[in-house]
């Protein structure tokens, strides 16, 4: 890994193309970095001018006195190739280029970057953009970027780090985030990613100990092994890593591929990746920011278990539906505290919810004493508590925070949320306390929900795999022509197939049908039909000998019409499979991430119900229950309605199977779809009825 | 209808329990109606006083020398009986009773709200609570409630009106919208609803020329289909309507029976009667404000066509996601009219979204006319505006205000949206000009979208439904004891049953079976069996004379296992039904709304999928179309993957029968469910492979 210190944390800092106006664009970075404090040399570049905004100016980057860790490139697309040669032959160790008009923008533009990279190449120079708004770092007063983000102040230390793709989101991000009192310590906008990426950048943040949350915004992902292995370093080093990924529709992805050029590759798969490293994926800047700070202020929650309370019992309802939606969990409250919690307040309904009514409004330190009974011992995780409009009133204000206040420091391992309405000194109050402050009930259980989720997963090294077996390196899933080489070879894999044969013609057929025993299925052979049924190449349940000729003659009839062009290769014939439960297991090869196993109801079902569950390959058997598991059909499969249980065992066993294979196979980009795989009662196994073969 | 002025806008206010402490509960009433002005006679009524808060006051309601439109009752649930009969006898037109401890707190407190309903009664004055947090109206200044809601301050009068079953939600939502700078005019906290309940109050508020938009909260409905009939009121009087109905989650329903007593019945009616009526139903106190603020600030749009732009590609592609994902439509903008915006923005990728590049912050002026050139014409109906913390910025807030506002009033007839991050003067400048003014772009278009749907849908009066047939008064669902009772009425009601015939034993079954053709199906009847699958008592696709005596015995020998206290009537025994697609179709009786009609998938899928749409009964032939084309079912019956179309005609029409018969038999809470209905090919029809009938 570099070292990425001169561009994250510069002790010297040149400006090509530094301007006078502190008002704007280059102008405005300078200003940035005088008012800003920081703490090294500023050198001003431009040959113009001797002096710029009261600090000398040098002709060239080459008569700067003394050495420049970071270089702003800050001159017009078409200028940037030889300021960035003209600065690595200068010793700079790295370099933001400001510009647009490169890869983003068109053939001329990929060429002109790829020119920028040859610039700098072999010097060992960092290349950071081009397109980048920039990069600052809080501790070194760094505040490198044209935004206008520091036009109103300069940010405390504070403990967030973020990596942006788009330099418009991360400067919202920044200012958002100031405004709500949780500032931003480390900030880059890695622009097109010439040289350093967003990946590398998080690695840095992943071992930086002044950063304790991260925040990251993706549109596409140009290394995707780099980036998980990025994500994990920063979870296993206990960062709570909150990520946007922009593109989630199908309009979104195109307007993602239109804005950065990058392949955004499946967004579920995304949704997988987050999931599998305990990232909290969030949809909005609002979002990101409310779990954020939660992470930042608030404690940790140790896990789910939650008891709320309020003095309405319309919120009281309100957060139990929203705490429910969030995965949260709402231990009842024991009944001798029920008692001992109605001997304070008379009225109150003490289920969880806790109700505590509004006669609790003219007993205020009585809130805090129920918040003691319910935390003493280990009945809940975390408080949540509705005060709303009422914790603001003039006449009541003081009075609740005295009473919520106390009762916070009387239990320091609970973590303590508080949706309320009142001034930002009594929200001061109740931060430094502890709690985590909202005013919208809905807003605090999701975001802590989030939190709970993310502190619940901690990203252990994947488990030893079963190794793929050394023959399969010669299944080359290029050498598959039709459905035959394709049942082949899931059959070499160890997964059964149900024994076919291929018939020339429909007398070959009759004496196929009379081998393996009425009923049979008669199918088309050839390459050209990856979708047999819809064009009517399957009979089904056929019962003698003239029934198979039927089936023979009405499928090329069928063929035919709906499809002339189709060579017919054949016919297959094989046994019917009996009763079984249809389902479809297929793996396929991610532009980003690389091969993805797939597990869901199989037949029509499979694409009517969109029930799949996703992993990147390969997973275990145990890692394969699990993706079963998270689909609705593992109802059907675990015995539905008194119907025998199937034989979940042999199905999780080749999930993982076809899994590791996929592995072996990443170079191929194969592709391939058992469906329907047929999974027969406990102890029965599974048989892939039909199988599809692809290579990218 | 009752005339409600006399709470809603009263002209005198008494005050039963009238104290001196300006700062807590009911001297909090007494100082609001000093302070906030109210336009008419206040009198407090304190036998222990001659002097509140610097008012006369008097021994007894009937001491008051005026006539009383409200008197707000102040005293214990004790005395509040008493208290109300007083004023009743009095002369008093309306009583709010604040006190708890009625209906919600047990029998004795039931027993005790009958008592106090007792006491108004015959006499017309109206009730309102208990267990209320009051009411108010600001153009009449009658701010009558024990909340601490203004403390600080008195709101101008708004738009909006809000009747809400929790009070503490409703003060909540008070303060909020205040805060926000769109203040309620009205508002009513009904509490237990005795007397006057939250269908009336809407009624009267959507009469009401000075309210535009509605808030309700709900936890549980008393009269469905008042509630029903205010609402579709108040939508044909063009208000935009806005619910919560809390208790989404199980367990917030239970919560919410705890807190209010109310019978809530099943959540997704509740989905149905605001989707159907054109109501937005929130989620949040800050969605149901999101959705007022652009209802009350905003321009109405035209329609979904929305154009977006943005300096920011980041946030043209999270804001595409989010259109999208709210049901809005994004044109793609005319090729002509690209090259016109590119002539103006040089880096311009101007598809829709339209990203203008951060080029754009050094020339805003061309922002208002690239909007100009966008919104000239019919394309779109409006426009949503990135803009972010750049809008706020010292160096840019005015010239982004200058570009903005003029190009607004060149365009009234379109609906305008602004995410900005800025001052509140320029905020209150670009709500004046027509933007709707939002820091969250996700927030702008969720809200955006709720105000689209809703103007979309006008609650047209019902079209006349084909009535009952006068035959089905007599065919009672109480008559039904068994499948064969039940497959008898489904037939009675026009839809084609499989013909089966009811055996008492194998050789009665293998006569059957030889009268309707091999194969069969053979299975259990038994009243105490409603679901026969489970316990081995079906038996299908039996070929032969000794199959049908296998069944019977297996059938026997199965049912005798699984539920030895069940009584066995017979078999039936009936033709395969061949093939189609299993539908399920049923009705059910709502406690609160009355009968529902319910389709979707059928067989095991049923309860699998959840794949189900839902309507109030009756519906008509269209209307059962368009509910089957909710579901994802509708695929397979278009025909899926060139299979033939099912007959879709046949069974709208057997939705729109069974809908309608249901309304007949609303009276005995009726339930019936077909399940399978098997679809079979266009022109072929449905039929009724199994039901089952209850009565409630």
């Amino acid at each position: 890994m570099r070292d990425l210190s001169p561009l994250l944390r510069p002790r010297s800092i040149a400006m090509i193309g530094a301007s006078s106006d502190p008002r704007r664009g280059n102008g405005r970075t300078l200003r940035y970095l005088i008012e800003g404090g920081f703490d090294g040399p500023v050198y001003p570049v431009n040959p113009n001018r001797t002096e710029v905004q009261g600090l000398r100016a040098y002709a060239g980057i080459a008569d700067v006195p003394g050495p420049v860790d970071a270089a702003i490139v800050a001159v017009p697309a078409a200028a940037a190739v030889q300021a960035v040669h003209d600065c690595a032959r200068a010793g700079v160790r790295a370099a933001i280029v400001y510009a647009a008009g490169f890869a983003e923008a068109g053939a001329a533009g990929r060429e002109l970057q790829a020119r920028l990279v040859d610039a700098a190449r072999g010097t060992g120079m960092l290349l950071l953009g081009p397109n980048s708004l920039g990069a600052f770092d809080a501790r070194s007063r760094s505040f490198m970027t044209f935004s206008s983000m520091f036009d109103d102040g300069y940010p405390e230390v504070g403990r967030i780090g973020m990596v942006t793709q788009s330099g418009g989101y991360g400067s919202q991000v920044y200012k958002l985030a100031a405004d709500r009192g949780v500032p931003l310590v480390q900030w880059v906008s890695c622009g097109n990613e010439c040289d350093v990426g967003a990946a590398e950048l998080l690695h840095a943040m992943a071992h930086d100990g002044g950063i304790d949350v991260l925040l990251a915004y993706f549109e596409g992902v140009r290394d995707g092994p780099a980036l998980l292995a990025a994500l994990r370093e920063a979870r296993c080093r206990g960062k709570v890593v909150i990520a946007v990924k922009a593109g989630r529709t199908e309009a979104g992805g195109r307007a993602a591929a239109t804005h950065t050029a990058t392949l955004a590759g499946e967004d579920r798969v995304y949704d997988e990746v987050f999931r599998s490293l305990g990232i909290h994926r969030a949809d909005s800047v609002e979002e990101m920011l409310d779990v954020a700070c939660v992470a930042v202020r608030g404690r940790r929650p140790a896990g789910p278990r939650l008891v709320l309370l309020s003095p309405s019992g319309g919120f009281a309802v309100q957060m139990t539906d929203h705490a429910v939606q969030n995965g949260l969990v709402l231990p009842p409250v024991a009944p001798a505290l029920q008692e001992r919690i109605r001997a304070l307040v008379p009225n109150a309904m003490p289920a969880n919810p806790v109700d505590l009514t509004g006669q609790i409004l003219n007993e205020l330190p009585r809130f805090g004493e129920v918040l003691d009974l319910l935390l003493d011992g280990d009945a809940y995780d975390a408080a949540a508590l509705f005060v709303g409009m009422a914790g603001g009133a003039p006449t009541l204000a003081d009075a609740w925070a005295d009473a919520l206040v106390d009762a916070a420091a009387r239990h320091p391992a609970k973590a303590l949320l508080l949706s309320i309405v009142t001034t930002p000194g009594h929200v001061r109050r109740y931060e430094a306390a502890g709690y985590a402050v909202f005013e919208d009930t809905c807003r605090m259980l999701r975001a802590h929900g989030a939190l709970v989720r993310v502190a619940a997963s901690t990203p252990a090294e994947r488990p030893p795999l079963q190794p793929p077996d050394p023959a399969w390196a010669a299944l080359d899933p290029r050498g598959c022509r039709n459905e035959a080489d394709a049942r082949r070879l899931v059959g070499e894999l160890g997964i059964p197939v149900l024994a076919d044969t291929v018939c020339a013609d429909a007398d070959a057929a009759v004496q196929a049908a009379r081998r393996c025993g009425y009923p049979v299925a008669v199918k088309v052979l050839s390459a050209d039909l990856p979708h047999k049924t819809e064009v009517g190449g399957v009979v089904l349940d056929v019962f003698d000998d003239d029934a198979v000729r039927a089936a023979v003659a009405a499928i090329r009839e069928r063929v035919a019409a709906a499809r002339p062009d189709a060579r017919i290769e054949g016919f297959l014939v094989a046994p019917m499979a009996g009763d079984g439960i249809e389902c479809l297991l297929g793996v396929r090869h991610d532009p980003t991430f690389g091969p993805v196993v797939v597990f869901g109801a199989g037949g029509v079902m499979a694409e009517l119900l969109g029930d799949r569950a996703l992993r990147l390959a390969p997973v275990d058997e145990a890692g394969a229950l699990a993706m079963i598991g998270e689909t609705r059909l593992v109802r059907l499969l675990r015995g539905w309605r008194n119907q025998p249980a199937a034989d979940v065992a042999a199905l999780a066993a080749a999930v993982a199977q076809l899994s590791r294979y996929a592995v072996t196979q990443a170079a191929a980009g194969c592709s391939i779809e058992i469906n329907p795989l047929l999974v027969r009662r406990a102890g029965h196994g599974v048989v892939a009825l039909d199988a599809l073969v692809a290579a990218g």
